[in-house]
């Protein structure tokens, strides 16, 4: 096993954790989750999304939020943008890096952005180009790498083209997410281990679920690989609303937890996370899915 | 990685989970439990132990219990027996598998046994003997194996040497057990190799706890040096009253999970867990852990 001994940890709680939830955090909740977040070493936190606040009131007022945390020093803030009306918000922002999203199925792309894979290509193709023109860096997710809500199955390789598209496109790193929590370590490796053939695994991350409780053990057996950038969401939070059960993103106290008994360093502090933790488990007014933090809080 | 092709998983939910539960089951209900568990396909199901009532109230009439789950064929019923006492109550009730225990550290014993693990091995040596002179299967437990809540750190070699200790006195099988759940994946692996050097790895069984969200990822770390016997627990039932947190015993829905999604063979089927699940968790009046339970229950 050749686990690698720095492990980036890209923090999705403020945008992905908090866009599922039914509380909406303000501006200022949200801006002191993410000072909060950084404070606790964290090198990359989403900070939120140009989407309509039609469609995902939990993100309105991004901007706002980004405007209030884009002079933080050494980190990364990346903004999900779905398309040139978001991307031309990024650009008058001054936002210096984005996430751009598709899928490895049609049937997920269809039911999530009304398009299928190869239109959500040509949505953020020129996009992408424009984005790296003017200096950003751009990040790619990938949803339902290792199972679909509509379509069951999914082939390693349809990741793997999927990757490669996005990599070849200038992304510089591409998530790949188990969006609906189904899938098992030996799965995750084969997936990642065909997806690594085709795109640097340097250049890879993953964004696994805990809804079935399989996440730590699939991020195990990618780390194992040598994968070394992992999403995860501060106190497990978040989810997708077209899975089953209560849980979302893997937790980001698990996930460290998990890496610092393996003698991985990530700079990131476990008493800052739960500082964080319990002023958002105060503003839900909920316990939130993260085991350490359970057992560390009580 | 050499991932056995079958597992043996060990329900320990109707001894080691119930005994954690405030609410007592009845003779009946943890019949009916036990019942499902062996339709549900699990080999080894765990039925009581021969504890004082006035410690563990809710292993009260495990004798009871027994009688009328021993005419199951083809399942192995192991009881906890803590001392001679038990063990003639083991004796006279023509039990043919017994389970004894100890720990990886004195802090433990003490706490847990009121006596040192030396002093442990002087209770159960002539129980053993006779034991095996009766001809019944003698399983042993060893606690703390990853960390001791009394003396912190533990080293696979205290573990090794206890593991050892009691193979040396015929004990069938050892289940190294991480009480606490304080353990991480490659420590995990460390220790079962420490411990596989003095015991055939086809002796050992895992036996995490989810205190810290690890069980999965530990036991799919210790599948992958062949270990190919897992204790797990219905729902997630249980816990152990020393270690913080809500989380038990690792659920056994969420391991089989895990194994059906690498292709282990175990015999087990989800349907029928679930339907025990449901009835336990009626039981209780509250949700239990196992996180794959939720996803299909909701």
């Amino acid at each position: 096993m050749a686990f690698p001994k720095q492990v980036t940890l890209v923090e999705v709680g403020p945008r992905d954790g908090l866009q599922n939830e039914t509380h909406i955090f303000s501006v200022s909740d949200r801006v002191q989750m993410i000072h909060g977040l950084v404070d606790a070493g964290l090198p990359v936190v989403e900070v939120g999304s140009f989407v309509s606040p039609k469609w995902v009131p939990q993100m309105k007022d991004s901007d706002l939020v980004y405007e209030q945390v884009r002079k933080i020093q050494n980190v990364r803030l990346p903004m999900l943008v779905p398309n040139a009306t978001g991307f031309e918000a990024a650009l008058r922002l001054g936002v210096r890096e984005i996430a751009v999203f598709t899928a490895a199925t049609d049937g997920f792309t269809q039911k999530n952005i009304n398009c299928t894979v190869d239109e959500s290509f040509e949505r953020f193709q020129p996009l992408i180009a424009a984005a790296l023109k003017e200096g950003m860096r751009v990040r790619g997710y990938v949803s339902c790498v290792l199972g679909c809500p509509v379509e069951g199955a999914v082939l390693p390789e349809r990741v793997r083209d999927v990757a490669k598209r996005l990599y070849d496109l200038g992304v510089y790193e591409v998530s790949l997410g188990d969006t609906i929590g189904v899938g098992t370590p030996v799965a995750a490796q084969r997936m990642v281990e065909v997806v690594a053939a085709s795109v640097p695994i340097t250049a890879l991350a993953v964004h696994f679920h805990d809804t079935y409780g399989q996440a730590l053990a699939n991020i195990f057996a990618c780390l194992s690989l040598g994968v070394s950038v992992v999403d995860s969401s501060i106190g497990g939070l978040g989810g997708c609303p077209y899975a089953n059960g209560a849980s979302g993103n893997v937790a980001t106290e698990d996930v460290l937890y998990m890496l610092n008994g393996m003698g991985i360093t990530t700079g990131v502090n476990l008493e800052g996370l739960l500082t964080v933790h319990r002023r958002v488990r105060t503003l839900l007014g909920r316990d939130l899915p993260s085991k350490v933090a359970r057992a560390k809080l009580g």
